[in-house]
């Protein structure tokens, strides 16, 4: 793989495509007689095949975690940071797998792919998908690289659900799992930002009941506002002053609705790009995915019980300054794992950045991922 | 005063109206040359006229402060828990003053009010204005109603600002200031929250820039949203868990967008109740008032001189579970004061409430008002 922009890049990446021919009955009670998956991989399977790494994404991301797609990118994959040669998950060690999940918006089945029973687009029609739906469609993509079982399933937030629930629903077929500023069940509070984010996108006149591409529309403004307060919840107030503080953009107040104040500017431009790069019906989704994640449930309430058959080690990591997955959400997971006498690590990672501290190169969170897979032992 | 309600009820209240002739510079640059005010008082001025006390609102309340419209109604004004016989504003003590300020929309000038210059509705042309110019419209309803000095101001979050800023802009004119869960200024999370809010209700088609009464409709959608929103940061993640946890409205999951969990319940219909009795011009007016608080700005930036020409005796209060204005904000406010040499008392009061904590009949918090208003001395 050519390596054209850093020592530290897995360099020029291509996504795969495959069209995985099995059923997925789903939580909702639909099935899926098929779907796509877009997938990258960076590193190469070895032949004991015990090396490979599942990377589960959150809300926004895709199977782009690393590299580039061309020598022009700007950027390279959300987690660039943390993948590539002598990185957290090393790719001179690991195969690594990144997905979209189904129900995304960046080529896997979801809501903008045409559904082949009727030759249309699924937009709103594409069901509903749970962390639960997502690790079995996963487990499908593994049989299809030959993957028996994962060295380590990793996340951040929604994909910190995806690694716990892969220990819960395959506890033979993965060794580690590790779960980054996620929550075993969001909280009401979490539940009603989401909420809000969806009542702006679904009251959008634009929205045409998620049949919007019909109407050749797309409803920004809704996207828009779910996007600017998602994005004040995934900063702390404490990163938010130290970038913006009360900084007026042009040095004085306006006495009007145009932009007054940097944060202000900051949050309208985040959400333009947003808009121009993500799926209303997948921002729906996805939170939906969150909002019904909650493990626990099929045991009476009991996270230790849902433990019980897992095998993995795990790692968790929480971020101080989160609040929208505070560090006593990772707490209560680290907890009922130790209830449940299972192996298992915990890091509080002093941070300001909020939750979007999962995605930044903060030395210690680098060092602990470090250490944690510098432990897994894999074959030739 | 009938007393028809219970024995610590002022009964039934009737609002005042009054056309105010004096000119009115306001911040913006632009001058109003007259403004009417809507306001209710309760108990009686005393022969000294040193017995009066002014409440004011924050960003939703009105001057509906305490009582009954009528025998039917359902509950009484917003603040009816503090204000009464007996009650921390005693009524038997105090002469209380409540208006809705300038740019409401409960009766006093604002945007659905008739500009008498042009006969028409000021819609979105109603000026911006700020806590400043409140305090100004509220020292010439004073002097109307032959107060020369207040015996104490008084506010929670947006009130709370008027209170501050009474201190500093008529140090001579009032006796006691008490800031209940405010702040010197809003921090870059804050501002954030509100612009999220804002846009929510101008981007929304029936918006029609303001002008949406001669559209004959209502930005409902929008100003649905910024409430949401609003009252998510109004009560603390703890107390939106005992209130709703992650109860489902109807025992199950729906996989739809229809409400699952009984916290969507309860914003959709929050939201709802809001659009019915609120204007969108004014919420956007008061948004902005917040954003631009910030008294220090005309002092270097320096909030101890801003407190140096101040005579009042100062009450701060603040919530332990309010993250909207959090404690930290208070203790801003009280160290300036301390550092001024100004007499200053503060209360951090334990309380799961969040914000909205300083609307509610907690004890601690009532007997700490309570002993505050005890000890200020009055006339005959």
């Amino acid at each position: 793989m050519e390596n054209a922009f850093n020592k530290n890049s897995v360099g020029l990446v291509k996504p795969n495509s495959i069209d995985l021919k099995n059923k997925l009955d789903l939580d909702c009670g639909k099935t899926l007689d098929g779907f796509k998956l877009v997938y990258e991989t960076y590193g190469k399977l070895n032949k004991s095949k015990d090396n490979a790494v599942l990377i589960c994404h959150a809300l926004s991301g895709d199977h782009h975690a690393a590299g580039y797609h061309n020598k022009n990118d700007k950027k390279p994959g959300w987690w660039d940071s943390c993948i590539g040669p002598g990185k957290p998950f090393d790719t001179n060690k690991f195969y690594i797998v990144s997905l979209n999940n189904i129900g995304g918006c960046k080529g896997s089945s979801g809501p903008n792919t045409i559904n082949t029973k009727t030759g249309k687009e699924y937009g709103p029609e594409f069901p509903i998908v749970t962390v639960k739906d997502w690790v079995n469609s996963q487990k499908f993509l593994a049989d299809y690289l030959d993957i028996d079982k994962w060295a380590c399933v990793i996340g951040g937030s929604l994909g910190g659900m995806q690694a716990l629930q892969w220990a819960i629903s395959y506890p033979s077929k993965i060794k580690n799992s590790i779960i980054i500023a996620a929550a075993a069940k969001l909280s009401a509070q979490n539940i009603a930002f989401n909420e809000v984010a969806r009542q702006a996108i679904i009251t959008d006149p634009d929205f045409h009941d998620g049949h919007y591409n019909n109407f050749g529309v797309v409803p920004k403004r809704g996207l828009s506002i779910a996007r600017m307060l998602g994005h004040i919840t995934y900063l702390s107030d404490d990163s938010m002053r130290q970038k913006f503080g009360r900084d007026l953009r042009e040095g004085k107040l306006h006495f009007g609705y145009d932009v007054d104040f940097q944060v202000e500017s900051y949050l309208r431009y985040q959400a333009q790009a947003f808009v121009e790069r993500f799926d209303a019906n997948t921002y729906l989704l996805m939170t939906k995915a969150l909002d019904y994640f909650d493990p626990a449930s099929e045991f009476n309430g009991n996270l230790e019980s849902a433990f019980e058959k897992t095998n993995a080690k795990f790692l968790v990591v929480s971020f101080t300054s989160d609040w929208r997955f505070s560090s006593s959400k990772s707490h209560e997971i680290v907890k009922s794992l130790i209830k449940a006498r299972k192996n298992v690590s915990y890091a509080e990672i002093e941070a300001n950045q909020g939750h979007d501290a999962f995605l930044m190169p903060i030395p210690d969170y680098l060092g602990v991922l470090k250490n944690f897979m510098k432990n897994i032992e894999v074959g030739d």
